[in-house]
């Protein structure tokens, strides 16, 4: 950067120039020939190529020739260890899926060292498609923090909490037990954050969830639940019914919301996921709270969950962000078709072809994500003082040509192969496609030796069904 | 292929060894360590990988190792040269896009040469993406026919017909003449089907509806036509409402289907694309008439026109096939992916997750979309006797691992950067991701003289309408 060492230049970690920058903040506006400053892992300036050339003395440049830069993709909801599980079992309803294939090989397999292979899967898989932040809920925390850290990429983790024990925990008590250090160790960690993640309602009884709202409260951190994700869900709840797949219901004849209203569990730090069966006075509630929605369209749709009322919930002022729920019933980890289709499916749902315009789907899967976890002020847009958690888009290919309008093209045209680059914290993850924290063939390999065993298991499950 | 070289060894110009073939006939079938064997364009052989060995003797061979193949990929809905309008407009209603921003750049820019130059971008884009064979319909279908022939790709190029005049021709006088000797070339062509291709049911009238049958019939083409594309197309055909849109409607207050079988239109030759406003009483006559219906799900989405009963048209005996539709709606030419959410999409909207497995999503974008064009018996599956129109998807990447099961990751998981190798008619279009007839530099600068062109006309009228 030869014009630049003068003087009078101020200094940087990474200069990165690109044909056209979104920064998501402002809305829908595309900055075309600037550059984005970085020192100390933050976003420092954001201004013309021109001025950056002259103002700053950079220790590392990128000059992105063909790119569009958007801030990192926020995944607000996945299972990031269920990689090693993606396409055990297909087309098949929730329960079944769970009950059948999921639960029993997940009984038999999911430990730290699954953790620890799988998470490391889904971050070579996220990074490489252009995900630098993931809310994940699964078990075995240390584990998935320990892999955020070592690949540097930034997560929110959830604690999860369910009534019934697994290999992870013999019950509430244990779930609690080994929360409390890990509530305390991750705040204003630079990659890390901490979550509660209550599994939903017909999991979790109702003291177990007050205490999760205690430990939530006097920890300032969120809770992650998968929430109103069928119709049937609601209507169990709604008439006590049951269900095989649960292991609690409410004591009153009230649907989840309405449960959750009444137990005080309605607020900012609550994060909804799925909600595929609302009322209008369900959506008022929730935007009342200002509790947030992650809408999971592919999942959703492969179970047949149904379809998240997403125009009305953004009509209300509801924050709502984008997940691809695990790899298992997506089954790809894939925020670009993710948020292609949240915005597609949104217009179709509510008739209105207007609604979710491009830039709102993008903001649905950055900012929108970045502050369903609490990190609003700290990721989620190209801005000063924001981390700096970039992603390049390629755009001079046969896919992506002619190019009218850069944020459409992020939206219906780019694919998460289009990806070049991804920063995460400043760092450079993702360098012209190759990674740079991560063994590609160490990674393949682990997953080929998880994949024989629970292939020879999962096979063995179904002759005994038969 | 050292092993093979004997006295007994039969000839062939091709074999391609793969770890796992997806026939698609037999059904959900997947083969191991199998072989197909291409002579003289087409598939004479489907054998284990060693009786391959020792029984061909072949010009060329193809040792794939990580890699499913499968049937080309039929995209059984497009307008082809409208890539080189992608993007350029996007969350509008049908009608206020069509008649705000695409009809009046198609008036400034369509011809033989944007024809010739948005068909071979296309064309690189379906032969990148696994897509072997296209249905489309658009103007000047000559000039689309000599791009298939240079670039060796199929397809069948419909002829339009309309009411008003374009510049392709006066009316539809002038249509029907062009059309003649079209429909008489391509018949029993190495690639080109001719089809006919009136509009749609309200800007092609009654008399010229019945011509396109009657020439139909006379050359046994089939016919292309949007059909119940919206409720709003549906409610002002019955009402006799003229639309803004339109320039006919019925004469007698009927749903445009109604009418179809009224003039006799619905055939075995009739293709109805889109179909997303249906009564169950129409979809036993299209079931009844062995009708073929193309399903394009991104398009319906993005246009909010609705949804198509795919379930229930299956469940009717009925051949559904899958469209991208045009780039400009869509935005893209991305058979995966449609293939995906025709399969999620289609368990939402029934609320059966076991409809549309994986097998039928595949069966759709390939055997029923050669149905659909009157191919069935020449593509569509990887079968002795058809076309060796074959693609290769690389299965040894993070995003693609594990695999459990072939179909339901070619459907779920793979995206078209996962395409390796495509032959079309056995030849080798797409060689390990390099297209072998088609000059990628050339169509990058001949896209980019378009764009520069239609952008200043685009933010002209945009100018004029402020």
């Amino acid at each position: 950067m030869a014009s630049s060492i003068s003087s009078a230049a101020l200094k940087a970690d990474l200069v990165i120039f690109a044909n056209q920058i979104i920064p998501v903040v402002p809305h829908n506006v595309v900055l075309e020939n600037h550059a984005v400053v970085v020192r100390d892992m933050r976003i420092v300036d954001v201004l013309p190529r021109d001025e950056a050339a002259a103002k700053y003395d950079a220790t590392q440049v990128q000059d992105l020739k063909d790119h569009i830069l958007i801030p990192g993709l926020v995944n607000s909801h996945t299972h990031s260890a269920m990689t090693l599980l993606r396409g055990l079992s297909d087309d098949k309803a929730l329960c079944d899926w769970l009950a059948q294939d999921i639960w029993p090989t997940e009984g038999k397999f999911v430990g730290p060292e699954f953790v620890r292979d799988g998470m490391t899967h889904a971050a070579a898989e996220m990074i490489r498609g252009g995900t630098t932040c993931s809310n994940d809920m699964y078990f075995y925390p240390q584990q998935a923090i320990e892999v955020l850290e070592r690949v540097g990429m930034r997560g929110a983790v959830g604690q999860t909490v369910m009534e019934f024990p697994t290999a992870y925990a013999s019950g509430p008590a244990e779930y609690f037990e080994k929360a409390l250090p890990f509530l305390k160790q991750y705040k204003n960690h630079d990659l890390v954050t901490a979550t509660m993640a209550p599994h939903a309602p017909y999991t979790v009884g109702e003291a177990s969830l007050l205490k999760v709202e205690e430990l939530s409260k006097e920890h300032n951190v969120h809770i992650n639940i998968h929430l109103h994700e069928t119709q049937a869900e609601c209507h169990d709840s709604e008439h006590q019914i049951k269900a095989s797949m649960s292991c609690h219901q409410s004591d009153q004849k009230l649907r989840p919301i309405a449960n959750f209203k009444r137990l005080g569990l309605l607020s900012e730090r609550l994060i909804c996921v799925h909600m595929t069966a609302l009322t209008d006075e369900e959506i008022k509630d929730i935007a009342e709270a200002k509790s947030h929605v992650v809408h999971c369209p592919s999942s959703n749709l492969k179970l047949a969950s149904g379809i998240c009322r997403v125009t009305d919930l953004l009509k209300n002022g509801v924050n709502v962000a984008i997940g691809t729920d695990g790899a298992a019933s997506n089954n790809s980890l894939n925020m670009f078709a993710e948020m292609k289709l949240a915005a597609i499916l949104a217009k179709a749902e509510s008739k209105e072809p207007t609604s979710v315009p491009a830039a709102t789907a993008l903001q649905m899967a950055t900012l929108n994500g970045a502050r369903a976890i609490g990190l609003g002020n700290e990721i989620g847009s190209i801005e000063v003082g924001k981390r700096a958690d970039l992603v390049a888009v390629e755009c001079d290919n046969i896919e992506m040509l002619p190019m009218y309008n850069a944020i459409s093209h992020v939206v219906y045209v780019a694919g998460r192969e289009n990806v070049s680059d991804v920063w995460i914290n400043g760092k450079h993850v993702l360098a012209d496609r190759k990674m740079t924290t991560i063994d590609e063939a160490q990674v393949k390999a682990d997953v080929r030796k998880w994949y024989s065993n629970i292939r020879e298991f999962h096979a063995s499950l179904q002759q005994n069904k038969n």
